[in-house]
């Protein structure tokens, strides 16, 4: 091999921060407080202050490799410990509030986290799980809702004391930057450990016109929880930018949002679905309240977006939603429904249907999908198999080496969700691995039959999940919650699901309940209803369920 | 320091090339024939050529590192080079067919070209100094104006024998993908020898909507021609994000160009400003005989876009011109002239200003300017000093280690312009640093002047050049080419920039000529001025010069 003649110049959070303060400081950030007002600040406010905080944490001891924890909501502080922590060569870990505190504890502890910065508002879930972390050293507090408690550490105090200049170390661009912690529905939660080059990188690609499309005429607001894996990076792309920044502090109601978006002109708002479909319905029941003119692109992600929301935006509301699929796992982009040009010509129900697809992968992540034999599947629209991606962003193993079962051997990671691929390279979420049915060698996707069962006039919930056959085994079961003064029968329900599925597709087993048990994020429990209800095939008896 | 848990996965040409196939087969590659007839080919055609070509040369011996030239006009063929060769592991050596014989066989000698891929038309340029090549062993044509010279290897017979599919080796991104030379009016061509990282950062964040904008609905014309600086990384802009790319071939007359972007309806075209001042002569000949309301951004790069083209096609054509700056040694983009939004209030003029600047730079692109003394100056948009660069697309030294004395101690590049930079970080490039005059420790633009002096109505031509002076060390020298019939004495020019430039500005001599010395690219041979004027100050005499 030949080595080039290029610069080793490292991809480091430390230039996006030297750049806002040489190219970019009058970009603006805007919070929202406790009490909700607005707070302005520009970048060079952001550099200043970021370097106090580092040399604030340099004081408390804090030293490269450390890891800093946050609780807080999204805010312009927030923002400070998103750069000044990495840029020190410390490590931001980012603790998610909506969690249960014992597994608040876990994570603070598993991340060994020395110090942590706590919004006054969060302290008494703080209180809960304080105690249990063996390492912690300080507790810095983010006062704006009233005095810091007697005896803490106050974050304006500590800045106001500190130099506003840090002599940044020089970083490798493979350091940790930043620590996430994902929890899914077994298992203790797993972490994943940023790198710079992964959060600059995801930066620079997410920021292209193909993916979220963002410029320095940008006015972005991430409504998702900079908690939650690097607020998709919306941060960081817009100091990449030069971007104004909209913060909506804890104020996540749809009119408080609305009102923000409009007063401030938002070009692009980033969240999940369930903020979304609020908003939609304050815009369905007052369409000229807000002014948003200004709005270019609303992200989606972190669940699937229903195409009658997407549909909804467009055609009342004029508003473009942008689907995108990503995970805590991947920094966290992956893909971004967008219509491609040679697609343009198809007929619009043709292309919601490929907006409300996951889409096709960003640059630079690869994704294929295998069988349960560990074959490679064809991209063919119809064949479904386990998703795994690869590339600069997505993690190579865990932080303390859990769940080393989901990286395979030839480098790639098992996202764990089962998906089609068409040939133009839209992938398409069918389930989660552990909840598609695996009926004698195919599979049966659990989510597709439960919107089926959930279009029926009769039916309220429904989950479908793996009933053990002896035979095929696996077979579906369908859990089923009924409307008040609703009943159906077997029958009645197999004749719904017979007009859209092939034969071998359709529930062996219906179970009537009261209620779908769930888990604490709200997802249907599966593991608890084929613990209860997995042997109806069997016994051929419902053990404790009652038809409506 | 904590290492990250991220993939190790190398940014590389190939996952661009695998892309190509996975993700974007069906996006379209038009290529402009001698014949002037269009050839149509699509992006899985890309990937399956370059791995036949990446088969044929395999075959002919090239191996990992060895450098593959090419003496070719823009044209899917020179694409699959820019693909296949480095995927291969292989370096594309780009020859400059503008350049002397005698300089393109030291380069090709320098760089040690093992095979030079030829476009047939070129062949009586490439006879002047095949002999002369060393290290040749293999010559392929590329014959689509007539038959392939008897012995001859035929770059389509070779394709049409190898396999189209290729095991492509796993490469590190730091190893070197293309070499690019770069000639001054002194010395040797320097080579510049990219990385694979280098070419694919810089694709990234030029496809930037704050850079060149470049996304999947785009039909990218590259005027720029293949053989400079990678086409300004344009072809690798394009297969990033699928968009169409129209090739012109050899056909370069602004006739030609324009019948090419009406047809094949372009989105984005990139050229020096030599073409973009025939075009906008032509357009304004003839205003609606092209319909270029597809056209989003016209690229200018390369040399100094005047103001009053930049206007002349936004005013009389709607037409948005993009004024960018970059050099070999860059891969080559280093600033975009692009009005921020913090500055979109300013009145017309300042904003033509703003975009006639050289820009502000791209993420991950550094720059500075230093004084005489080696201290780095202010950003008041006033102080010159020269400008240095560094990022990870900049050179860290040239193949072969020549001009050695062009990288700083610390780590930076020294560009060789004299610049101002202002607050919000625009750059303007005052002078060459060989060309600006050191009168007194203070820097004398010679550009300005001639600007100046071009703008008065006698003047046709005007250079200024340093003269030698006892007290000053130097000062500036006008050489003045008049306009046939008019006449003027030191006098009236002096009065004439005396509106314009302080008086220590204004220059000590007039030396009248019928010429003025040029350089084989049409540029002022100052060197020239200086060896036979530089010391009209000292001797008091104009050697061989003549008042018009």
């Amino acid at each position: 091999m030949l080595p080039s003649r290029m610069m080793d110049f490292p991809l480091t959070i430390t230039h996006l921060l030297e750049r806002a303060r040489e190219i970019h400081p009058k970009s603006e950030i805007v919070s929202r407080m406790p009490d909700k007002t607005l707070r302005r600040h520009t970048y060079a406010d952001l550099e200043r202050r970021a370097a106090k905080l580092a040399n604030a944490l340099t004081k408390l001891g804090v030293q490269r490799g450390d890891r800093v924890a946050t609780l807080a909501w999204n805010h312009h502080r927030h923002l400070e410990a998103y750069f000044g922590i990495p840029a020190m060569g410390a490590v931001v870990h980012t603790l998610n509030l909506r969690l249960h505190p014992n597994e608040l504890a876990y994570i603070a502890n598993h991340g060994e986290d020395k110090v942590v910065i706590v919004d006054r508002s969060l302290l008494p879930l703080f209180a809960k799980f304080r105690d249990r972390i063996s390492t912690l050293r300080h507790v810095i507090i983010i006062a704006d809702d009233g005095p810091t408690p007697a005896g803490e550490l106050d974050y304006e105090a500590l800045l106001a004391d500190a130099r506003d200049e840090y002599e940044y170390p020089a970083l490798a661009e493979t350091e940790a930057s930043m620590l996430c912690y994902t929890s899914g529905t077994t298992g203790n939660p797993k972490g994943v450990l940023y790198s710079h080059r992964s959060i600059i990188l995801h930066a620079l690609v997410g920021t292209m016109r193909d993916a979220l499309s963002v410029g320095n005429d940008d006015i972005i607001m991430p409504v998702v929880p900079m908690f939650h894996a690097s607020a998709w990076g919306l941060p960081y792309m817009a100091v990449t930018t030069g971007a104004k920044l909209v913060f909506p502090g804890s104020h996540l109601d749809p009119v408080s949002l609305l009102d923000l978006m409009a007063q401030e002109r938002v070009t692009i708002a980033g969240g999940v679905p369930t903020i979304w479909i609020g908003i939609l319905n304050e815009l369905d029941k007052a369409p000229k309240r807000w002014d948003l003119s200004t709005v270019r692109t609303m992200v989606i992600g972190g669940a699937a977006a229903p195409p009658s929301m997407i549909d909804g935006f467009s055609k009342r509301h004029n508003l473009d939603v942008i689907h995108a699929w990503g995970m805590t796992e991947m920094n966290p982009l992956g893909t971004v429904a967008r219509v491609r040009h040679h697609l343009a010509g198809k007929s619009e129900e043709e292309r919601l249907a490929i907006r409300a697809s996951q889409g096709y992968p960003v640059p630079f992540v690869e994704q294929r999908h295998v069988g349960a034999d560990g074959k490679t599947l064809p991209w063919d629209g119809e064949t479904m198999g386990e998703l795994e991606v690869r590339g600069p962003w997505v993690a190579v193993s865990y932080f303390g080496d859990e769940g080393a079962d989901r990286f395979t051997k030839d480098g790639w990671f098992k996202t764990g969700d089962v998906v089609t691929i068409d040939a133009d390279g839209y992938m398409r979420i069918t389930d989660r691995s552990k909840d598609v049915i695996k009926s004698g060698g195919e599979w049966i996707s659990s989510v597709d039959l439960e919107n089926a069962l959930m279009s029926h006039p009769s039916v309220l919930e429904a989950a479908v999940f793996a009933g053990r056959d002896p035979k095929w085994d696996e077979r579906p079961v369908a859990a089923i919650v009924l409307k008040e003064g609703e009943s159906v029968t077997d029958g009645d329900l197999a004749a719904h699901l017979g007009t859209r599925f092939a034969k071998f597709w359709l529930p062996d087993a219906y179970v009537y309940m009261a209620q779908i048990p769930r888990t604490s994020t709200g997802k249907f429990l599966k593991s608890k209803l084929r613990e209860e209800h997995g042997d109806v095939l069997v016994n051929g008896t419902k053990a404790s369920s009652s038809k409506g």
